[in-house]
Formats: structure tokens, sequence, C-alpha cells
């Protein structure tokens, strides 16, 4: 599908016979342009085939080369902000053999992992952490008495979130030597946002860079000189804080600005790197980039090659019949806000995968797009709730975690009517760990005030969302990535509370979301394999869980198999368990009860299918769970 | 205790016969110096008696008349950032007359509260979210076509914090009137932090005020003139760009710097605010206060009264002979950190609160105060612990709300050792449903890799700090606020897993923490009143929990309450149900269980004894509730 301008796919030069770090250290300069052809190549044919993050890592292909080639990647620590931009330093630190398993079970993780390998320093997957990570290796070098550098490497969309402004603001105090590399490629997943952005273009519009590269070929001139060379490199610094343009919020926080550069000429931002080594304070270097480099059409549409899916799936698509919940949520809420104009939708530089696109054309002025700064957004949210607007935020789970205390505190303790609409719940399949949405369920039921939802299907979903516009307090309604299912079971079953969707005989299985159609197809498997056949019970709210119509399962079937993509720590099950608990102290009767759900681990990425295999919760595993209750009797207490 | 200059507390002449905003507004300038004395008084004696936040509410006693003169508080939002510096505003906001019942149950909150009062526009308590707030108040206005002023009255050590500086880039995009006041008095609760706080200083060393003085004068001179007025304005809007200082973080984000001024002349603000008012674009005004005006030994001392406890309480104290739980904590740290030099201590602007003083000084190079940037705290301590630091993070339980994403993704992912002591675990009284630590346990429970503890006493703290600091993984403490308990009991108990602390008959009490002293006092209640005696089990690793001992209960003991100072929704208990639920599948017997801790609601503020019994885990509910039980048989299933 991607064709590359030139044939280092079909005839590499250097990316065979287990090319790795030192064979990159030793090519000569010349090499090296051939080479960062090669490693694009290699990154298209792999993301081809297993999908993944394209854009930002073609964007730093010489920049990756530039700084393995000047710095020492396991003596020195580089941090790689968010890791959407690491293949290029995966491949070229001695992974490039093994870079076609990419994101696929037991290979090549799509982010830094320090378990994958020792020259991945810090683990990373959402953004804005690594100057945090970076001033804590750099104390940690000071405090140890140790020597190496220090290098966050982040993009421009990750530098306005909040934790990377906190981290700014505090390395004037720690008085560390520390470098940040700015990869400005313009581009957040899909624009970048607000005043920050504004400053870092008139930066990137500057003039200055051919002034400071002939100071630096100056430098670099002299490097080999020794001990002349420090006395130059003081007179080149105050140069150089001249040449760049002099106001920026770097300056303001006592951090040196250096830039902008262009960050695919690998010479000169190799002789930068020298420089920078040799400097003994925080410096910023600016790199400007282009994301998609090298490969037209990602140049042209870098929101689409952000992150693409594999090539198999992309082919069997053709015309598209079924719509994902994001495609259903996005058109719903659309829906409503043709009837109530106080209906606003909010994303934090999500617009793409929320599928928010045709919302904002439709009410530009309804639409925000607040960029990677989600804590605003919901207390945003919070302000334009109190304000007599009704709030839609659409957020992945995975990213709500970096708000939980603003929807605690500046949505629920007011009871404000803000609608929380989580997108990808559960697994996420090949962004691994860092991505999955498995800690929602447990942290939201425990914040006061707040109604969760868990639709199953697009019936659900759409009674579901209804009920919430109409709501005078905040609603969470959380559903997984992917297609939204089509279930004969389900359709018109228009309920807020517990639906029993089958009933079966002596075993019950409760569950929601996805899980739902696990536990049918459980049924189904159960049917089949001369097991008696559970009744199957769709949960839809999660909290407050709709009790009578659980009293009325525990009362009816002794034994009872609760299953949730989701951590079982904190979980329904728990809540469902302690209920149970309660009837056996009020009525003495006691339920076998079996809980199913994501154990106390982090789910390494593979197929979303592979997941729920490795955690066990899939049909066959319940069918299983049900089997071995099955045979055990309840004696008398 | 405190002594004003005046005799306005003895003589009010205004704050008596239920003296209100209307009132206020009919004031003629020359009686507001008074006043400001007045309100001065009635906070220094309300806070004498009843405890409070009093060095940054005397600070803004002349902003808030200002505000209040100027604006039209029930049309207008003003919001108050934290809510530490709104007591002027309460008072003067028609509660004068109950300020008295400040922070007690039932009374005037310590924070703003819109069930408080229709004067009162968004709950605070957190920092930093006051502008976001008023960006989605000025959005909905915008949206709604209404024409209000929408004001966040923020001070600079919440500044730096990411929620802020989130806000603060997005307020370009929305292209809305916002007034920001900046209230600077150089203090976050002790020290302010970082390159923002030194960029504010050069701000406020600025010689634009004098200048400026008078071209607001000219301005004001002008007001009645009607339509003149408009094109005035427009020449001194342009004046005032280039009187101020030129350069800084809020021009670089495209947000109209004016300042700095004076906070404690009232005419000259109240000036400012008319021409802010007029402005049609966002703006912050830069105002110069000082912390504990009024006041000598406030302003001599401003980190000893940033906060104080009622004078009943301070008199009661004599020579200390109980430490608390944070002296404890902070000693034990310094102890191990004489041995392991790898040992630094970490606080987001809580030195104070947290008892860190002495770890400064003896160790001031392995000491962190990051100011109020929770996010980024545990961040760096991951960086610093990958970088082979033993970092140890001292946090409150309701700040760490604000930084568990990255307790997940930075520390718990990457099995760092990383120590978080969280303190201020359970209720903390007063400061009310803000401030509560009742999330913590069903958050952090929730995620993999975290071994959690909770202990009761000093003997079992100091054997988990010393566990923990030996531990390659990371590991949670919660402990409460208040004094360590001294008991017989528990003294030289040293277990990391669940100690059966008093064998029992029939029934037995299982807890974590504070509620292992209730449980004690609930046995001696039990015997007293003739019930059987409960044994009483004092959990202490709230994760992995300790199961053998556990079963052994559950095995030996028929009837089991579970007691926890924690929310129900997420709690131990409910792990406890789930496992006990899973012996009835397995083992065949069932236990009457009984949970109890905090319902699902937010906890208003009260004393920590009148929270107990609001939420019913006072040792007295724990016997009503095993009576309760025991009267129950169970049956057969």
């Amino acid at each position: 599908m991607y064709s590359m301008t030139n044939d280092a796919e079909k005839n590499p030069r250097f990316l065979k016979d287990g090319f790795g770090y030192e064979n990159l250290k030793a090519l000569p300069s010349a090499d090296l342009k051939a080479l960062a052809s090669e490693v694009r190549s290699l990154m298209v044919k792999v993301v081809d085939e297993n999908g993944g993050h394209l854009g930002s890592s073609l964007g730093v292909v010489e920049l990756s080369i530039a700084l393995l080639r000047k710095f020492n990647p396991l003596e020195d620590r580089i941090i790689f902000d968010v890791g959407h931009q690491s293949y290029p330093y995966k491949i070229l630190t001695d992974r490039s053999d093994r870079f076609g398993t990419l994101r696929t079970s037991g290979g090549v993780s799509g982010f830094p992992r320090r378990e994958e390998s020792p020259f991945d320093h810090f683990d990373t997957g959402h953004s804005s952490t690594s100057i945090s990570a970076a001033l804590g290796y750099a104390k940690a070098r000071d405090i140890l008495k140790q020597k190496h550098h220090v290098v966050a490497v982040i993009g421009d969309a990750s530098l306005i979130n909040g934790l990377a402004f906190e981290a700014l603001n505090h390395i004037k105090e720690t008085q560390t030597r520390l470098i940040i590399v700015l990869n400005d490629n313009k581009h957040s997943i899909t624009r970048r946002v607000g005043g920050f952005a504004t400053m870092l273009a008139k930066l990137s519009a500057s003039t200055s860079y051919n002034k400071i590269k002939s100071a630096i070929k100056d430098c670099c001139h002299a490097l080999p000189k020794g001990a002349a060379l420090e006395k130059r490199l003081e007179g080149i610094r105050d140069q150089i804080k001249t040449l760049v343009k002099p106001h920026n919020i770097f300056d303001e926080l006592d951090i040196n600005y250096w830039g902008p550069f262009d960050g695919h000429k690998i010479e000169e931002t190799e002789m930068i790197f020298s420089l920078a080594k040799r400097y003994d304070r925080p410096v910023l270097l600016h790199f400007n980039t282009v994301k998609g480099k090298g490969l037209p059409e990602a140049e042209r549409d870098p929101i689409r090659y952000h992150q693409i899916a594999p090539l198999a799936e992309r082919c069997a698509t053709g015309p598209k019949t079924t719509p994902t919940w994001s495609d259903a949520a996005s058109l719903f809420t659309e829906q409503m806000a043709e009837k109530d104009e106080r209906i606003v939708c909010l994303t934090a530089a999500m617009m793409t995968g929320a599928k928010l696109g045709d919302f904002k054309t439709r009410f530009p002025g309804r639409f925000f797009d607040v960029g990677i700064a989600e804590s605003h957004m919901l207390t945003l949210a919070g302000g334009m709730a109190a304000g007599g607007l009704r709030p839609w935020v659409f957020i992945y789970s995975t990213f709500l975690q970096r708000a939980i205390d603003q929807l605690t505190h500046d949505v629920a303790l007011q009871n404000l009517p803000v609608v929380v609409m989580v997108d990808r719940a559960g697994f996420v399949g090949s962004d691994g760990p860092t991505h999955h949405g498995l800690l929602d369920v447990s942290w939201t039921r425990a914040i006061p005030n707040l109604e969760i939802y868990a639709p199953a299907d697009e019936t659900s979903l759409r009674h579901i969302m209804s009920h919430a516009a109409g709501r005078m307090g905040p609603t969470v309604i959380r559903y997984p990535r992917g297609e939204l299912p089509m279930s004969d079971a389900l359709r018109g079953r228009e309920s807020l509370g517990a639906v029993i969707v089958k009933e079966g005989e002596e075993w019950a299985l409760l569950g929601h979301g996805v899980m739902v159609h696990e536990m049918l197809e459980a049924r189904e498997l159960a049917a089949a394999s001369g097991l008696p056949v559970p009744a199957v019970v769709d949960l839809r709210r999660l909290k407050p869980l709709d009790l009578d119509t659980i009293d009325d399962i525990l009362r009816r079937y002794p034994t009872v198999v609760v299953a949730e993509e989701s951590y079982l720590n904190g979980g329904v099950g728990e809540f469902i368990a302690a209920h149970a608990a309660a009837r056996v102290t009020e009525t003495g009767s006691a339920t076998r009860l079996k809980l199913l759900g994501v154990r106390d681990m982090f789910v390494p990425h593979a197929t979303i299918a592979q997941q729920r295999e490795i955690c066990e919760i899939t049909a066959k595993d319940i069918v299983n769970c049900g089997a071995s209750c099955l045979e055990m009797k309840v004696n008398t207490a």
C-alpha cells in the first residue's frame, strides 16, 4: 500500500544481519541518509503489517540517529515522551531484527519498556512525563555522583499538558544539567492547541537559524582542540543566547532556549548535541520536524497517518456497514445537540479517535478540543455545567485517569450535569498496558453522586445517553474499543436497570458491556457441552446497581458467576459479593458466587482476544468456571 | 491571643445587625478602611475560636471589598481558587452573622460551596481549578447569550500547578472575556517554588505602577462621560499595554497582563476593576498583597499563620508529649536516611503539614519541595527511583487523587521502589469534603504491583516503613491526621500481615488503621453490655491481604464485621466479601459478614468524631452491628 521513494526495503544495505547500535556508531556520516531511508522503509513495512504510530516516528528518524551517535544510550538516559516516536530508536538499538513483532503478543512493544531493553530507560504511554522523569534521573545522577547525560525528547503537543509545565517550572530549582529536545512537528494527534502553540510557531518562524548555524560550525571546528574548547564554548554560549529569539516561555522559566533547528539535518543536529553536552545548565533544543517525513501521503495527511490499523484490517473493511461504538456515541450526541442547544462537546486531542469530526463541523461553536489537557477539560466542563450548559466529555478510559480528581471535585461533588463518555473501556489490544481501560470502574465506583453505565449494544447506548441528557447530575457511560455489536437478544430491551436477557437453569451469569456478549456465547457453549444453560443478566447500570434484579437472581439461582472486563479489585463483582454476604446475614441463604475479571496485573500488548485469554475471561473460561462451581455443594455453615 | 491594632472587634460599626452585601454597596469610600479592619477582627476572632486558614484571607480583605463593589456577585461569577482566601467574601456576602459557625458541623464551610450561598459559584478546595471553571462559565455565558462578567481569583502558588497552566494555555482559543485576578502574596503554604515564581518576583519589582496609576486616574475621571469613554478606553488600553513590563509568560500565551498593583489600596483596585470590566479580551490583573496583612504576628510568620488550630486546642497542648503520625513518619524517615544515602524525600508544598522541616535541615540536598505539583512529584519520584535513589513521597490522601495516574504508570507499572506516605488518610474534620482521605484505598487497591499498608500504631508504622525501605517495588503507607495512638494491645506486635490482637467469642472484627482502636473500644463496650466479646484483627497490609489469617478467622468465627474509615465502594471489606464468597463455593461454609465503612456520600465538615458518627463507624456502631448480626441465624442454602 505504501510506496517509499527508494528501494531500501527490498535491498537493505544496513538493516540486516543484526545491525545494531555499535554498527550505527561506526557508520560514516555519508551513509546516514541512506540508513534513515532504510529505517523509514522498515517502519512503514512493519506498521503496514501490524498497525501502529507511524507519523511521529517517521518525523524523528534523523533526530534519533543523531541522538544515538552523540550520546551513549546505555549510560546516558534518553527518555521519549509518550513513546509514539520511539520506533527509530528501537530499530537502531539492537531491535531491528525483531522489529517485525511490533505490538504483537510477546513482541516489541509500541512504547519504551524498561523490561524490553537496557536502552529503554523509562516506560511511557501517557503524554508529558518525560521532563519529570528526566529530572528525576538527573537528580539521581547528581546525588549518586555520576556523570552521564539525561535527555528528554518531547513533542510540542505534549508540552501543553500541565504535567510538563510543572516539570519545566521545577527545573530552575533543581540546579541540574538536563537536555530537553523539543520535537516540534506542529501537531497533536490532530492540530495542537492554545497560546503555547502560537508562541512555538513564532519561534519556528524566526530567522536565527542561519546565524546560529555558523556559530555552531565555528565551535565544532574547534572541538578537537581540548582545553581551549571550554573557553571558546563559554564565548559561544553567550553568542547563542543573543542569537536566538530573546523572549519565550522557556527564558521566563530560566531554561536556556536554543533554536529553532532543522531536525532532519543529521550533521547539524549532531553538532548541536555536541554543544549541548558541554553546557552545564538546563537547555531546551527546539527542532522543527515534519510529521510523516519521507512518506508523501503521511506528510500530506498527518492526522490520518498518526496511528494506522494493520493493512489486512484496512483492506477487509470494504464498504463500511458496522459502526464503531465511537461512531454511534458521536452520532447520538449530534442528534441530541440538534434539539438541545445547551449541549456542548469536549475532547482532549482525541477528536479523530472519538469520531467527533462531524459534531465539530455541525456545531463549531459548541465543540472544544482542549489539547492534551484532560484535567483542565473536566474542570472546564464543571464550570460550563454550573453556567447552564450540558457538557458531554469524550475521553478514553486510560486518560480519564488523569482527570479523576477533577471529576470528583469539580463535577461529582457539585452534582453537576456533565456526561462523561468513557471510550476504550476494557482491553485495547496492541497499545498494551498503558492504554487499557481497566481502572475506570474501580475508581469511578468510589466517587459519590455518579451514575455509571456500561451499555452492551446500540439500543442500550442510545437509551442511556438519552437518560443522561436529562439527568440533573453527573453520568459516566463506558464503552469499549471496536465495532458496535448487533445482538438480537438485546435489541429493543430499553432499560436503565439490569435486564435478564435469558433465563436459565441452576446458574446465572451477571456482567456488563462487552462481557454480555461473552456470556451469551458461554450460554451457547454450555448448551452444546451438555451443561445446564445459564441465565444471562446485562447489569447495565454499574452504580447504583439494580439490586432488585440482582436479588431476584440470587434468590432463584444457587450459583452465580459475575464477569467483568475490568480489574477484580474494586470491581462491580466485589460489590455484588458484599451484597450477597449481607443477604447471608439477613436471609440466611448463601449463594455460590464466583467472580471473573482481570487479575491484579498489568496486561501486556497483544490482540484483545489474546488479552481476554490471558485474563481468563473468555466465553470458554466462563463455562469452565460454571462447570467447576456446579460440581460443588453448599453445606450448612 | 491575637490583638488587632484597633478596637473594631469590641465595637463594630458595620458588621452588626445583619450587615450584608447591599450595605457594602451603599457604603461611602471613606468608610471602607474601617470596614476592612472590622472584617479582619471578625476573622481573627472566629479563627481563634474554630481554627482555619487565616493568612490568605487577611491578605485579600481590600481585594474582596473592591470585587464586591465593582462586580455584581449574584450575576457576575467570582470564583476563588482553593478557597482559603474566601473568608472576607463570605463575611461580606450576607454571612457575617453566622460566620462564627465557620468550619463547624452545619455551619459556614471553610471553602466556597454552591449549596451554602447564591454568592458562591463553584465549590473549591484543591488548588488551581479557578481558571478552568471560570473559562467554563465564560463559554456558557457566550453560548447562552448572557452578558455578565466572570472573574477567577487565584494565588501565585496555585498558578504553578499544571491544571492552571492548561487553562491559561487554552484561553487564547476560547476567544472569550475573562478576568483573572492574580493575588500574589509570594507564598505557597510555605514558600513558592520554581521559575514561574522568579518571573512573578521580577514583575512585582517593576516600576510601572506609578505610571499606570495616573493612566487609570485619567480614565476613571472620564467614566461618566458615556460614549466618549469607549474611544478613550481604546487609547488607554494601548497605553496600558506599553506601560506594563513587556515580557512575561502571560503575554506569551496571549493573555493581557496588567500590573503590578497594590492589592491593599481599595480605591485604586476599584478603578482597575472598572477598566477591566470594559476590556473585551482575557486580562490578568496582578495584585501584590501581604499574607497575614493587619495582624503583625501573621505578617512576620505567614507560614505558621497559614492555617491555625482553634485556640482551645493550642492552649491545651502544653508541653508536647504525644507525637502526631506525621511527626513519627518524618522522624523514622530521617533515621533511615542517615544510614541510606539513596533516600530522598519529596513533598508538594506540604513541608509544614507533613512535618518535614527537620529532614530538610539535615539533608537539604535530598529534600524536594516541588510546590503544588503533585503529578510532577510522582513522576519525578519514578525517575529518581529508576536512577537508583529511594524516593519517599509525602502526600495527603486527598492530593494523591491528583497524581494517581502518575502513581499507576510512572511508579507501579515499572515496579519502581518508591514509597508513598499517604498522610491525612480517613476523615480530616473541619476542612470537609474536599480534604478527606476516603478514596485512596479504593483507588490504589486497583493498581497492580502496589503493596498497601495501614499501620495502627507506632510499632507497626516503624516496622512497615523499615520493610518498605528494603522493598524492590512500590509501597503505599496510609496514616491518619492527628496524634499517634499509644496502645498496649498493639505494642511490640511486629508483623507485615494481619495480627489477631485479641481473640474473642462468636464474632470477630477486622479493620485497619484508626479503626483498630475503635474496634478495641467496641470490644470493651461489648463486654460491658453483656455481649460476647469479639476478636479484634488488625489487617495492616491492605494489599495483598493476609488471607491465611483471614481464613483462620472465617473458619473460627461465624460472624465477622469489617470496619474501615474509607469508602465501602471498592474498599477492603468488599474484597473480603468476595473472598468469603469464594469460600462458600470452595468449602461450602458461609459466614455472616457485615461491612462498615463510609457510605456513598460526600461527608460534610464537622469534627472527626462527628464525621464517624454521621457515617456510623464509631465503636458504638460496631457493637450495634455485631448485636444485630448475632441475633440472626444462618440457614442452609
